[in-house]
């Protein structure tokens, strides 16, 4: 008997699916995994049926029901402490780029849709000035959380892996896919670090273990 | 000398200003206001400069930057109990719709921006099935979450208008300014709570005193 169940989409492509499985593994809840194959059409009906918000992740834990990935990582962050920085300017700056990141970013995601099984290939036609914005913006945030915040660890606010990593795991893969260096060094360690840490490595491997008919062309045809 | 300064655009038009100045006020937070009139392009030169993410509203409060609605939300909540729901079911609930209506309700959002000036006009277009779709989830978050939490009370979660209610202001200020009534009425007693609460009534009346050349053609001249 677990304490409830955790509802994701496809590995290799549900990027917001990625940051509440993290969240959740982090603080260690006891859920079972519900996976549901993201349809090609964008339309997956068992999802818009079970979460209320129509989207992974979902997730029950004791009776409660959380949706949306931000929502899933302050209520994660309420059964382990630390998982938000303690010291109340770094929480605040961690909050702030995670709402950033919530709401934001939109041209990169949709040029770069997340896929762990595309490996450092550029888009065919380039970047446009609203993707490099983007980088250009998440390489400064990764950049002074690190030196402000990070103190020599190898994450945004230190030695942890922590709710606003989770938040940003999956940008790390939409880079390393495309082949994006982000100018920073402090970013580039940083992506090294994330793809290394030991949760983000098992969902690579179980991504890589989906059966290929959930391969959608959408995602994969990207040139 | 205040303890820092809140820095917001335009009232008549800005709904994230809004979201970030009833947080601050519900917590009762000592700052100063720093009023930047948005531009008519859309691009405030004078925010872009001042604010990390290039938007408001930016709080600084005691040393502390916090930007985005949200953050500044959960950043405000820590210094007031009770903002958030007490119960762990509820306080789950509020922060997922508030992280919904962070990332979410874009149809609404774009077709009909927050216009305090605006008094129950519908847009001359009417409605678009996407737009619908929105009003149609608003209005089920708002029902559920009064019958289930709200206990009688005017708002959300009860009596007391809180960080979730925050982020659903400027939602019911549209839906007034658009002629938008939705069929549930714990939906309809909500909207005439929100805009009757002092804060709200409070940011209507500085709204109206504005100069009028802050009015921006691309909110005014919308049919």
């Amino acid at each position: 008997m677990s304490d409830g169940m955790l509802v994701i989409g496809t590995r290799r492509y549900s990027s917001w699916s990625l940051r509440g499985w993290l969240a959740v593994r982090l603080a260690g809840l006891d859920v079972r995994e519900q996976m549901i194959p993201l349809a090609d059409n964008g339309q997956t009906t068992a999802i818009a049926t079970l979460s209320p918000n129509g989207k992974v992740p979902y997730l029950e834990h004791n009776g409660i029901a959380v949706w949306e990935s931000l929502a899933l990582c302050e209520y994660c962050a309420e059964h382990v402490p630390g998982l938000w920085p303690a010291d109340a300017r770094a929480r605040a700056y961690a909050r702030s780029i995670a709402s950033e990141m919530h709401a934001g970013f939109r041209a990169l995601r949709q040029a770069m849709p997340m896929n762990t099984g595309r490996d450092n290939r550029a888009l065919a036609g380039g970047t446009t000035p609203d993707i490099d914005a983007d980088i250009t913006r998440i390489d400064a945030i990764w950049t002074e959380a690190r030196l402000d915040f990070g103190k020599g660890g190898d994450f945004l606010f230190g030695a942890r892996f922590g709710m606003a990593d989770a938040m940003f795991a999956p940008i790390v893969s939409r880079l390393l896919s495309y082949g994006i260096t982000p100018p920073s060094p402090q970013s580039q360690a940083y992506m090294a670090a994330v793809r290394a840490h030991p949760l983000v490595a098992q969902w690579y491997e179980q991504a890589a273990q989906e059966p290929a008919d959930w391969r959608l062309s959408r995602f994969e045809d990207i040139a």
